[in-house]
């Protein structure tokens, strides 16, 4: 019961201790499960970046509705996602995958030539609501990563996505920026989630058993 | 390093023993690490509807793109998301958290209000893309623990949603699927991909350190 016993640990941190940082070794391993995230495909159309850097985090408190937490983390994951499939984007994922597994280039390309004529008839913001949620299935498992270390963090959107691009300077790699995880040691006498009971919806009402 | 080790051990599987049953206790597990899984704003805008029964796993298949994963599979595990946000569920969320936590009703209400009137602004379309998203953190998660269980899992998306929605009455219940998680334990004779290597992007792509 690991994960649940970690997903119990585990709330949305809301003032963190700007003494401690985390480790590099920490914020590693929190990247590297969501790289081995799933994603549709296996396209992993989003990427990671990490802002330590003060500077720069005090110039992404303008978009953040967590200024506190912006800035006294120990560092700030940016979930960024593709702004486009492109065929360019599938080929070279494929290309990797078959390299990898020592089969000829092309092996899929029924496949992913079925996956591109898809994508052609959608429009860059139906593409852009895809790779978003496939991110978010790689923030869930940021987010339990990060509790099974038992280091504190906090998912946050509603931010202004126009400064944390341009900020990071994301439309210039084909990114787009659609969650936070800010990550560090919560400072528990400010926090004030810190003692309250975590609140589910029962699982009565969670589930339901189709029939 | 247990999670990352799960998620190294899992991929998507591509075929069921359908001789072989996951148990209660193990689809329970599953359905709760998503239930415990985080949400904005804590409003768990989606459901997980279990589908065991033969004949409606029949009834989906015209709707799925993987018929065998559908029939042989032990369980779907469907997550379905709110189609709105709406004051009413809103309030129900908060009335409980607040209950739970022996606080007085409409100690969030400034909060409460906030999120109210920005939801009010935005269309049913765009809740529902916000609700989504909500659930692949779940999906997300739930496929961790289903891996920490070693039980097989395949994530899929690419349904015919009407076919899946009408089928389990989703509409009536304000519920619209988003994505179907197949459970069970692979078939490994016919299970192409179970031989093969996992494939992820190069962590030094994946990560972009800002400066």
């Amino acid at each position: 019961m690991a994960l649940l016993d970690d997903l119990k640990w585990r709330y949305a941190t809301k003032a963190y201790d700007p003494t401690k940082k985390v480790s590099k070794e920490n914020i590693d391993k929190i990247i590297e499960a969501a790289r081995l995230a799933p994603t549709s495909s296996g396209l992993q159309p989003f990427r990671i970046v990490v802002v330590e850097d003060k500077e720069l985090k005090e110039k992404m408190v303008p978009g953040s509705l967590n200024p506190e937490c912006m800035r006294e983390c120990s560092h700030v994951l940016v979930f960024a996602a593709w702004d486009l499939y492109t065929n360019e984007r599938i080929d070279q994922v494929y290309d990797r995958i078959t390299d990898e597994r020592g089969l000829p280039r092309g092996r899929f390309s029924r496949y992913t030539d079925q996956i591109k004529e898809m994508y052609s008839k959608q429009s860059a913001e139906e593409h852009f609501v895809h790779t978003a949620h496939q991110s978010y299935i790689g923030l869930g498992i940021a987010l339990a990563q990060a509790a099974e270390l038992r280091i504190d963090a906090t998912p946050a959107e509603g931010f202004d996505s126009k400064v944390i691009d341009e900020v990071l300077g994301l439309p210039e790699q084909g990114l787009r920026s659609v969650s936070l995880m800010y990550v560090g040691y919560s400072d528990k006498e400010r926090d004030w989630l810190a003692p309250m009971k975590k609140v589910r919806v029962p699982k009565d009402e969670f589930v339901i058993e189709a029939a």
